[in-house]
């Protein structure tokens, strides 16, 4: 199982550096000042060496919500009851939560998947099974202050299901995806994970997640602390990280990734869970990182150590913090309007507008 | 003339305090943690208390572009030359600018005013027709380095004619107006104005526009600080500010403003020149504030001032600097988005999700 995922990793290919010359050079004649539209720009320009295109279209948007239980909850680090999780699925299928709403503002198709939820759902009707996929690894990791999340074989399947997921959607016409997560404790394994490849100590990395008071946050710290003494996961293998202080939908998320980047499609990253994932695609998958645009800068205070070790520079600031992937597809549409100006934009000859003078 | 501004002014009141904390109680009921979709939360809001309503609805979108030329541009201020303002406007209504491109993606229409262009533009059909408005005050401003740019009567037209222009709009049912320009060598007339009310002294407040160099900047300054000298404008008039040292563009924004504060919509104010109507709207009216969103950070150096000293926080931040009103019209989007979370998202109850144990 190990091989089959090293052989979807070897199967990646950096971004197009020819189209991207390309892609620079159109934008240089739209009809503005030299790159005017800043960012817009510089993502554009990259959807295009994503793409391998000067086409560039994300018009065909998914959300992919993963979610899982964790048995680091015992450690008291959540603000919520463990039962939210399940709770919350169903209520993106209703379409009432803030991904729903979002998805449905930027006119992108929602998908939940359980990866590893404690109890199950059951799917009612056509319209829930389109939207609710099962691929559960395990119900629930086990308490990672203790000792590993979950085998090894278990996060190479979190990581194989999640790519598979993303496979599916990108057959279908998806030429664009969003990361979500929902899983109650999940911001104190991507904490852990983002203590290992930032290097930032828990103190640095552990916030509020869904609003822990200070006693609570102290507690996180500690289940944090233990988790890292007790498991001493290894940076340079990411999939001993992932088992060891890891969430399956944080696996899964890692997974989705790298479909992005094999099949060659932009994927917009989250928030704090998101980016965790985005931790373990870039150690399996250097080059992954080329196909991940940041979503927003969350309010989760280690968010943005975990940025700056990708690289990469969030498109919103607005205060967010609720995950689901509710920052990801909000920025989608940053990145669509993009696509829009660099598609559709004329260029000064064709507005027959005089250029700059000096 | 003057007489009739002021009774518009007048008639303008802050927004609704009550509907205000009914909408924060609102939002205290989504299922989600306390206000984790951050600044979404405080947009909807204020759109409630603006528009005195709990169902807040920004999904009829117009983007206004008032443009007019500059006798400033003598000296020398501008990389573009003075016959590109006809031509961009004439690419607006042809739908191949950035604007054009911005605001179908987002949904809004786009009317192009002729606030005082030197040349006359000649709609040719219908369609045209529908865009674009004439509304000349006279043909360009006077070099205001020599003298003032307008006469006081001018600067009041100004004023009126963007307000008019905007209720126009407004009693055909547009819930939300984005302000934007086009005027070569609006980015100086601009900066005086910020200098006049921020204080900045003209080397902080100027920056390199459409793209001058570091040469083009000194003439820039020195434009600046010869036009502040030799009129020297009274902060506390601003009808004097904006004939002394403005455009007929930036009096038509300011009158935008105004209307929509008048008629109890929002309106999003978008970069440097935007913003120093903005300037001028908030020294006729200092409530009218409360109407404004600032759609983007630009990247003109003297733009956080000008937002510091309106109390505006911005809503993207993504190095743009083309003016049109592009920023604007892309964070209509976040508003339109903020709405629907405001309306769309289940409470607690009707999700049947437990809330936060601590």
């Amino acid at each position: 199982m190990e091989q089959e995922l090293k052989n979807l990793i070897d199967g990646i290919s950096p971004i197009d550096s020819d189209i991207f010359q390309k892609a620079k050079e159109h934008t240089a004649q739209l009809v503005m000042p030299p790159r005017a539209l800043g960012r817009l720009h510089d993502i554009s320009e990259r959807i295009c060496a994503i793409q391998r295109t000067l086409r560039p279209d994300v018009s065909k948007k998914q959300v992919i919500v993963f979610a899982g239980d964790h048995g680091i909850v015992e450690e008291g680090v959540s603000a919520f009851p463990q039962v939210v999780t399940l709770e919350m699925v169903r209520c993106f299928i209703k379409g009432g939560a803030g991904i729903s709403v979002i998805s449905r503002f930027v006119g992108a198709k929602v998908m939940v998947v359980d990866m590893g939820i404690i109890p199950d759902f059951i799917p009612e009707n056509q319209e829930e099974k389109a939207i609710f996929k099962e691929k559960k690894v395990a119900r629930g990791t086990k308490n990672f202050a203790k000792g590993p999340a979950m085998t090894r074989n278990e996060a190479v399947q979190s990581i194989l299901n999640g790519f598979n997921i993303a496979k599916e959607a990108i057959s279908n016409g998806i030429n664009i995806i969003a990361t979500g997560d929902m899983g109650i404790g999940n911001t104190t394994p991507s904490s852990a994970i983002g203590c290992v490849y930032t290097g930032e100590s828990a103190e640095v990395m552990v916030g509020p997640g869904t609003g822990i008071d200070q006693e609570g946050i102290k507690k996180k710290i500690a289940a944090v602390k233990k988790g890292l003494d007790v498991n001493k996961p290894d940076p340079n293998d990411p999939i001993e990280v992932l088992s060891k202080v890891g969430g399956f939908e944080i696996g899964g998320i890692a997974g989705c990734i790298l479909a992005c980047a094999y099949h060659k499609i932009p994927v917009m990253i989250d928030g704090f869970i998101s980016t965790a994932g985005a931790l373990i695609a870039k150690a399996l998958c250097p080059s992954s990182v080329e196909y991940m645009f940041a979503g927003h800068k969350s309010e989760e205070p280690g968010h943005i150590a975990m940025l700056k070790y990708l690289g990469l520079t969030p498109l919103l600031d607005l205060g967010m913090r609720l995950g689901e992937g509710t920052g990801g597809a909000l920025a989608m549409n940053i990145v669509d309007a993009a696509c829009h100006v660099f598609n559709e934009v004329m260029t000064f000859d064709q507005a027959g507008v005089h250029e700059k003078e000096n």
